[in-house]
């Protein structure tokens, strides 16, 4: 770090918790610094009594919003200057709390796209393994089009049988081998359809898919908002836009 | 869990941040459920500016106290209900700060010590890598003594250039095989000392220090205390003396 920061980092989590306890772990992993004291402070809201994401989206829940605006009021008071959600699905609600955290979002899926749009050798197509609300949601499919990539999606019955099973599987903590292979044989149906990356795009899947498991690189967009949000306090308030 | 529980967990954090991640990550995988909604509600106030616990403990360096005071108060104005410190040396301010923080800290090396004494076979001699702070503010010995099991500690080699050696490396996140060769000896001198089961006593440990490794029991604190939220949680605000 070049120099201190006064950023304090708000974390909106629990969705799930596991996730979150991994962004965290991913945020300190990619501040530099040789001490404690080099590190960012952090607060980090987990409520994983959320309702959820999917099937809210999926029409099948409560709206989890109002969960979402608390969460954030918790983080305000406590100091956070910034927030980060390590969910990818939660990103569909992030235009209804925007307007009302008084806080900037450093939003994952844009970054995440970002990230994707300055790789090299060029990205023209990208497979996305994600819960079935963020599919429906269209959260990549906004932002990857922004920046002129296809995106391409498992069909019908992997989203269900294979990505969702292996989501459930890591959010239930039974992730094994077996949820491995879910997910690499989703990732590979991705790849046949042309994809030169593969985005992790549900914090859980990183949990349960070895990068080195698949043929393309792996993208994983929570280590990517980590990497923004040590970017954004090491520069002092610019904004990711700046850099 | 058996029941929804009102309790919201604070994790007054930072100390270091890697151990607060790791911490909460134990406290996740140790609670019974299968979706996130199972899960305990939680805020983290991590703080790594907070100064260095050893070095006040040695008179080298400014009293944490106000950081501790001023993290609590964050964390009881976001509605926690308890208060968890994964830290070992940070203990050695619990005293300082109980009466004012207005909630209750279920205390790690308490626990850790009431875990050591209910092992079976029974742990009479029990040896300690920690801080040097840790050992000179006497946490562990206070509290064995209180259960009848006697304390190994390492001598000032091994605690200087062993244990202090590989904590500072996984603080600084430069933990390698060598940081593990460090741990592993100076484990294997307890054992030699008589020591039955080894405690893990500085949340770096576990970090640097496969359980495995060693030919004792090896005691994680933070998993103990991980272990008594639970419980404390899914009881509904028994204390852990009452279980």
């Amino acid at each position: 770090m070049t120099t201190p920061t006064t950023e304090i980092i708000g974390i909106l989590g629990g969705m799930g918790p596991a996730a979150t306890a991994d962004f965290y772990a991913k945020l300190v992993a990619t501040t530099p610094g040789s001490s404690d004291q080099d590190h960012l402070r952090t607060v980090i809201w987990s409520d994983p009594t959320i309702p959820d994401r999917t099937e809210a989206l999926l029409g099948d829940g409560p709206d989890p919003t109002p969960w979402l605006l608390d969460g954030s009021r918790v983080l305000r008071q406590a100091g956070a200057t910034v927030i980060a959600i390590p969910c990818n699905t939660a990103h569909a609600f992030v235009p209804r709390i925007e307007e009302h955290v008084g806080l900037p979002i450093v939003h994952m899926i844009g970054e995440a796209a970002r990230h994707l749009s300055t790789m090299s050798p060029r990205i023209h197509t990208a497979g996305l393994l994600a819960t079935t609300g963020t599919v429906r949601a269209g959260l990549y499919q906004e932002w990857l089009d922004r920046f002129g990539i296809r995106l391409v999606l498992p069909e019908g019955a992997s989203q269900d049988r294979e990505v969702m099973t292996a989501i459930r599987a890591v959010k239930a903590g039974t992730g094994d081998d077996t949820t491995t292979a879910l997910l690499v044989r989703a990732a590979q149906r991705l790849t046949e359809q042309g994809a030169q990356a593969v985005i992790a795009g549900c914090t859980e899947i990183p949990l349960g898919l070895p990068a080195e498991a698949v043929d393309v690189p792996v993208i994983d967009p929570a280590l990517v908002l980590a990497q923004a949000l040590v970017r954004r306090a090491t520069t002092e308030g610019s904004t990711p836009q700046d850099e």
